[in-house]
């Protein structure tokens, strides 16, 4: 039976601890949703529901519809098997931490069949050491030391693109470009150096590496049909003789 | 001579073209400065210089006091080599379009002695199709193709926290946990083992698998020396006549 790497997404729930601004809410719960993960808990958040939330999420109602609000992590995380701390510095307790790719595979892995949370703290002081104590990992995003305040949304955004990723998240297929076959191209190669002699830019008895360095160019490109005929065209109008201009006579 | 590989960051430019609201600007200025991205150049933005950006900002006033206005794209991209169109869709132009990841690794890779400058589009419209064709690549984020409304200072972050680690970018190195030696963890097993027995949990003549189990356990657990000590103290504990307490008498 084939099964959607991407469901595992349903087994992710984010727990936000004591969030003070509503509209962090709504733009983590909009950062989920663009990544396919729904399962969002609320600990002490200092408003909820809130306008503001609503007007932040952007069209993410479902999230917020069924956002749990908790008085306690515990019970945010009474059904989850695995629990992630986000945090932006170590701690004095001795607990191992991974970069947010790591804890993204190591989460696409647990969550099948039960359920993951990434936990993120507060947007003024991050995690307490007592919640972090409720968590399995912890996990951080790599950051330039001298300004390190992710703002919480932005981070929950980076970690829920990590697990889409890891769970195969991928831009749809795309139907590959149609090139142009060798021959199409050669003929190309050989009508623009016709042209260029033509036109005198090219002397064929000194010729240097021009159409050496003509093929890596266009070698580059990968031509398409369409374009080597657009091409061409452009080279058989050059050695036509132009169109004059109306009103212009013959000398 | 040893050159970080994090100074190319100071070659990526985040363009933002026609952003409508100001907190946006803010929020993509904190999310650059974070991944030490600070070259911004806005082309006509409906507001700005506005308070809500320095809001969003968060202390990121490094990145908006360098901010450039520019009147068109070609203004903010002429000193630029290569252009990167950020966009959530495909468009009619055959040109190819690639994921944030690889898109980071190539800039990475050109970033070294010239700029490259990522380009997102208006909030509702994203890129329009004369702004694409200054680009020299598509890329987009994978994103839930039933929401695909990622906010654009969050696409900012995503692509900066890609360049980040395509540059390098990683958590400070941890000095590793001191573990126990091989012969502290075993007196350890030796002591868990007697007291199992001391205390009848364990039957000597039908032992199981349960020390198996239990080394399993800890052996998973990496345990540290002072973790060694805390655990035999408790086991010491379990079989040491326990205090009375007071004003009980003996019987």
């Amino acid at each position: 039976m084939y099964v959607n790497p991407l469901a595992v997404l349903k087994n992710i729930r984010v727990v936000l601890c004591t969030t003070a601004h509503p509209g962090n809410i709504g733009s983590a719960a909009r950062a989920m949703r663009t990544m396919g993960i729904t399962d969002l808990a609320l600990v002490n958040p200092r408003r909820y529901p809130d306008p503001e939330s609503q007007w932040f999420a952007a069209g993410a109602m479902d999230v917020l519809e069924r956002t749990r609000v908790c008085a306690s992590l515990d019970a945010a995380l009474a059904d989850v098997s695995f629990a992630i701390a986000c945090t932006a510095r170590r701690r004095d307790i001795a607990a191992p931490m991974v970069d947010a790719r790591a804890a993204a595979a190591e989460a696409a892995a647990l969550a099948r069949g039960q359920k993951v949370a990434f936990v993120f703290g507060n947007e003024t002081y991050g995690l307490t050491n007592d919640e972090v104590s409720r968590c399995n990992l912890l996990a951080g995003i790599p950051v330039d030391p001298e300004f390190f305040s992710l703002n919480v949304a932005a981070a929950v955004q980076v970690f829920c693109y990590e697990l889409r990723i890891a769970c195969g998240g991928a831009l749809p297929p795309e139907r590959p470009p149609q090139l142009a076959a060798l021959a199409e191209v050669e003929a190309f190669y050989g009508h623009l150096e016709r042209t260029l002699v033509a036109t005198g830019f090219l002397d064929p008895r000194q010729p240097r590496k021009l159409m050496q360095r003509l093929r890596r160019l266009f070698g580059r490109v990968r031509l398409q049909t369409e374009e080597v005929n657009i091409l061409r065209g452009i080279l058989a109008s050059l050695v036509r003789p132009r169109p004059r201009p109306p009103g212009d006579t013959e000398r």
